[in-house]
């Protein structure tokens, strides 16, 4: 598994080639005895493993049949369809989050953030259904799970012993969601999973749709919570569409107050919902991280995970064009994400972890442009993938 | 070229499985000798030709060299960087146009209407160039010719004379550009175009990016102009954003004025411009298309020209995810273009032209959301693309 390997004319990030050695599943400095192995990287890209960091691996529909999606328009009608579909389409959390996981790793996926859904329905069976996915599967890629309640937690008693139990059965984050709209007390809401967070001393994730102004007030007590229990660094908000909502003056200051506690912020860029600021929130130095969200599951019908093509979204729902701000782009899918979930030793440098995506472009830009499917990808040392297709047996769990 | 061929268990947009018949390169009734050429259908949809309403083939970068995109955010920018690229990277109108058309062919886009550049620094050598392709590949596709003054009319002298040269060179639409805000005086704008066309008898295909109540005015002004001309059905409006930013009741009252002349609109559902009201436009009555825009070029980087790709963004922009309302994406891309652009014998009747996209997917929705690659394309009878590859040689031009 950690053969070493010499990557030749590799171009970090785009940058000039250079000569990249991997030993021990980790990057090297060079010396030492030449690798029997190499790979001449000239015509193509290398990116560390693009980060995943926001998806719903238990939900997915991939190689299911076609759902046909007559859902109504409201959230609540989505979660209570979401809720009924795990049973009467007999939705396999283990078989499903292993397709869609060997699915992205052709693309490059190495990291993957996934809410898992856990309720007073299904218990804490997705949870389990994802971890046993995730071991059969460590050596390809790094799956964290966010005890996540889908269906609410105050209103459905049981949710928050559930959740404290998917914590302690391995769940890496506790999750939490719209505090005001979803769950009608928001300080209880936050109380709650900041409370759990500490037990286990875990991070936090919240998916914060909360719109306008609710929105901003649910932003600052999530901010006042991080900074009073010294959690910097350590929470995550997932959309937080409010951002896009506010005067530029309470936009700024709100962005700047989240950059301050190190709250990072989660967008998938999505088309039809309020466009974050992206530049204002990278100058800002706020840590922004991107996500597919569901992949072809009974939310949206669409979706392959790929993070390349989720840079293009960003650009696009952004009315970016330029090559500087699609790099930036890039970015948010690779280091953004890194630094939001939390990843150690990501990168190039000497003692990172030796995991390198080999995108057939000429720069940054024209990788998120055109995305091409035609990547290679290494994971610590190991060709796992090559022009796409697998290049070693993966595991026949899916 | 007009072999005849029975395509078995087609189901037309989805619909159950029927026989079609296509005889002398038309739709024809059952009956007479059993064709020797039979195609099943089993496992695809089949759509007629998809309708590409809205590109610029002469602007496209497929296949050159990475462009650089540095240009500044302004639309004038745009134009001189667009301008500027014509001459500086040397894009040859035909060879262009010609790699678009055969690139796009193979997702099963038979039609195609395309903007091109007439302006006082390369006159119409882009009409001529476009002609040129036009005639090469007139067996694979078909091919409207918009003039457009994409560096402004009025403000450079001699442009009109030019467009007046390219109508009769063989343009078959006259092009407008935002009446206000690049032409600087709407009335005497549209009476120039509204003029060129009665003289050439052709009809018009105006960009409108204008904004708010700018934008509704010079609409007021193109469907007042089209009722005194008697030219219902032969006025497409592209883009229209300020459709997407008014009041409901003076939307509600433009869209229905809009329908009553028959003037067309096309949107791109662009995820960064105003969000047009696809389900209200639709069920006014309004004839709408869709298109790519441009496609990897100066002003856009991205695109590939896939109009089931486009279908999907109009109801990701929209945020529509249910299936009846993907399937009214993909009618957009399909009958709304066919009707938008004015194309006789579309469609699966007797008579029609024996046209065919089948597409690996279980319903419309299916096809939208995932927009499979491996399409098999019959043009006028003649399969020109099987699984997604060519079937035949095409002409080698681009």
């Amino acid at each position: 598994m950690t053969e070493d390997i010499l990557i030749r004319n590799a171009r970090p990030m785009g940058a000039a080639p250079v000569d990249l050695l991997i030993r021990g599943g980790r990057f090297s400095a060079a010396g030492g005895d030449r690798p029997a192995r190499e790979i001449d990287a000239a015509g193509f890209i290398a990116l560390p493993g693009l980060v995943e960091a926001h998806t719903h691996l238990d939900k997915t529909l991939i190689g299911m049949d076609w759902f046909e999606n007559r859902v109504g328009p409201t959230r609540d009608h989505r979660i209570l369809a979401d809720r009924n579909a795990k049973r009467e389409l007999g939705i396999d959390a283990r078989r499903q989050s292993a397709r869609q996981i060997l699915q992205t790793l052709k693309l490059g996926v190495l990291h993957i953030r996934s809410h898992v859904d856990v309720d007073t329905e299904i218990g804490i069976a997705n949870i389990e259904g994802v971890l046993e996915t995730r071991e059969a599967l460590r050596d390809l890629v790094d799956v964290q799970i966010v005890a996540f309640p889908q269906s609410g937690m105050l209103p459905r008693e049981g949710t928050f012993e559930l959740m404290d139990e998917a914590m302690k059965a391995g769940a890496d984050i506790v999750g939490g969601i719209d505090p005001a709209t979803i769950e009608r007390d928001p300080v209880r809401h936050l109380d709650a999973i900041f409370s759990l967070a500490e037990r286990h001393g875990k991070p936090i994730d919240i998916h914060l749709h909360e719109l306008g102004e609710l929105g901003a007030f649910c932003l600052e007590l999530i901010i006042e919570r991080t900074r009073a229990l010294s959690m910097q660094g350590k929470v995550m908000v997932s959309h937080g569409y409010c951002l896009g909502m506010l005067d530029a003056a309470r936009q700024k200051a709100l962005i700047e107050a989240l950059a301050a506690e190190r709250i990072a912020v989660m967008t998938v860029g999505s088309p039809s919902a309020p466009a974050l600021p992206l530049r204002l929130m990278r100058q800002s130095g706020l840590v922004v991280a991107s996500g597919s969200d569901g992949i072809q599951g009974t939310w949206e019908p669409w979706g392959n995970g790929d993070m390349l093509e989720r840079a293009k979204y960003l650009a696009q729902r952004n009315g970016m064009t330029n090559d500087a701000d699609l790099a930036e782009t890039m970015r948010i899918c690779t280091f953004g994400g890194a630094e939001g979930i939390g990843l150690a030793r990501y990168g190039f440098a000497e003692g990172d972890h030796g995991d390198l995506v080999l995108v057939p472009a000429s720069t940054l830009a024209e990788a998120v442009a055109l995305t091409p499917h035609k990547r290679t990808v290494i994971r610590r040392g190991q060709v796992v993938v090559r022009d796409g297709e697998p290049a070693t047996n993966l595991p026949d769990i899916a």
